[in-house]
This record gives structure tokens, sequence and C-alpha cells, in this order.
């Protein structure tokens, strides 16, 4: 196809599919002539791809490329190539106390968890403990644990969906998944609260 | 207590605490002299009840304001209370499609939820399904309900624990641990997704 219609099948502006050629985040075309190329399915897949890094996920641009690199690289595994995107999706934490940082561990530990030793989410995890103990509300450790099967079970359910056919969709679709669904799971939390609680509070007047 | 001690109990500066008092946020403690008051522990709850809304919440003080006359509002129940807590924790959001609004609807008949009509988290759930939809990944109607089941266990788990001694305490409570928790969740599903794709993504390489 011409870059018209990758344009259209992908809903990327003719300008910004230069743009991203310039930069080397999309590979070039198949040369037919000295200013014309056609683009394939593999074109259109990358721009979407891109398109999910930046509009969904809110990458900047050296975010996408470390991702692009991680797919392009054929000596890393999908799961390799996950881990790149979903740590681009983490912004960069302050440190938490080493007692959350020590909860976390033992807990992935108990767990039997392969988490990457490296991996921001153990950081994120210790500063959302932190902040609950300084609102005066630490989460106790059985409540941490249940909840830790809990999302373990949706996972499970949702790791094998993935459209596996490409990395590009594999992981676009994983970065989509990870953070469209996330607002899903908070309402119906909250709604479930509030059904939970029309149960067994509405009649305490205190 | 004095207004010295008040301040140091509940973390508020002494400034801060006048301008509560003014606002009618916090009310007056007992007089005991042109110039002098003393407070008590409800001054206290009331204190940090506030401190919650506006540092864990993010709220405005016209919010604030909502949530206090409602613990105060000796005609409403505590499922009542919590309710405008909630719904003051949630920003107004622009309309979903129609289809969203109706998928959501639908949901909630068929799990017998009792979620009140104008709950904000109907406009929110329908609003993050057409954002899935919008990325051309739509949640399925099996994942969305599965999801929905998962969060009700935890529901269930989490609202009998609210302390629920005194209005002030269960509203804060229930703030605290709505806002607080959803990133333990949000990380804690990060986690198990790289758990579950060690397992059987590590060795794709396509």
């Amino acid at each position: 196809m011409w870059m018209s219609e990758l344009s259209a099948r992908s809903g990327v502006p003719v300008a910004t599919v230069k743009y991203y050629l310039r930069e080397g985040l999309l590979p070039a075309g198949q040369a037919t002539g000295a200013t014309r190329a056609v683009y394939g399915e593999e074109h259109v897949r990358r721009l979407r791809l891109i398109r999910a890094l930046v509009d969904v996920g809110g990458l900047r641009l050296a975010e996408v490329r470390r991702v692009v690199e991680a797919v392009d690289d054929e000596t890393s595994s999908l799961h390799d190539v996950l881990g790149v995107a979903q740590a681009a999706l983490t912004p960069d934490l302050p440190e938490p106390t080493a007692e959350s940082r020590a909860r976390v561990d033992a807990l992935l530990r108990r767990l039997r968890w392969k988490v990457s030793d490296q991996s921001v989410n153990r950081v994120a995890l210790a500063r959302a403990l932190d902040a609950m103990a300084d609102a005066g509300d630490p989460l106790r450790a059985d409540a941490l644990e249940d909840y830790a099967r809990t999302l373990l079970g949706l996972a499970e359910a949702e790791v094998p969906t993935i459209d596996t056919s490409s990395r590009e969709v594999a992981v676009r679709q994983t970065v989509v998944r990870t953070v469209l669904v996330e607002p899903i799971l908070l309402t119906l939390r909250r709604m479930a609260h509030e059904h939970v609680s029309q149960r067994s509070l509405s009649r305490r007047r205190r």
C-alpha cells in the first residue's frame, strides 16, 4: 500500500508517519522509485502500537523508542518485551521506606511470584503501603495477601487471552489492557462497596 | 484540650484550625472565657476527617463541606453518608455513549447490585468501556462480569472491616481505603501479569 493508505488504515496523519520514519521508529517501506515506497501490514501494526503507547500509555517518544527497540530485538523473549513496555508505563517514584520494601520482598517470596528485582512495581507497591501507614490506616498483612491472590486469579484469566500472533499486537494489547482495564476495576470496586454497604450499613445511623 | 493541643493531636496548623472554625467545618469549642475555648475528641476526629478528604481524596473545600454536612445530618444513614463521600471522590465525567450506558445498566441488573441510578460510577464505568472500544480492543461481556464478581468478593471482605464506632471515623476510613488501596490493587495486578507471563511467555520468541 502507499503512504496515504497506510495513514488511513492506521489513523496516523501522513506528516506524523513521515516523522516516525525519520526517527527510525517505523522501518522504511520497499522503495519503488526515487520518491515512492510501498508499505505492508507490519507497518500498520507498528503504527497502531506506537499510537497505543502514545495515546493510551501516555509515553514520551524516548520511551516509545525503548519499547520499539525491544520489539525489534530478536534475542529478547516476548516476556522480556512486555516487561519493557510495562516498565515504561510506570513513572519513576521516590524511594519508599526500607520497611515497606522489605514487606513487598517478603510477600513476593512467600507467594513465589517471579517478579524482577528491578521491577518498578516493587517500588510502587512499597510507596502505596507507606501512604496508607502515613494516613494512619496501615494495610494488614492478611489483607495484602488476599489482594495479591485475588489479582493473581484475574491475571491467570487475562494473560492467556493476549493475542501473541505478532509481538507488535501482543505489546499493543498488553498496554491497552493494562491501562484501560484499570479504571474498570476501580469503578467496579466502588460500585461493589456501595452495594455491600447498602446491605450492611443502610439502617445504621451512628 | 486547648487549641494548641488540638492542633498537635490532629496535625493541622492552628491557623488552619481557625479557618475551619470560621468556615463552619469544625464546630465551635466550649467557651471558657472571652477568647478561650476547650475542644474534645470529636474535634480531633473531625479535623482528621477533613485532612483525609483534602490530602488523600484531593477534595476542594466546597466538596469537603458537602461531606461534613452529610456526616452532621442526623436523618441520613451511614450508607448515605458514605455515598456522598464516594461521589465527591469521583470527578464529573463527559457523557458516555448510550450503548455503554445500557451495557452498565444491564450488568448491574443481572448482578442485582444495588447501585444508585445517579451514581457517578455508572458514568465512569461506561466511559471506561468506551475507551477500550475506541482503542480497538472492546472488553468482552464475560470478562466484565468476571471482573465484577471478583471485585464483589473483595468488597465483601473490605466493608465489614470499616470501623463504624463514629461516622467521622467510618467516612475517614472509607475515603482512605477507597483512594489508597487503589494503587495497591493496580500494582499487584501488574506484578501478577509479570509472574503469569513469565511462566507462559518466556520461551516464546514470536
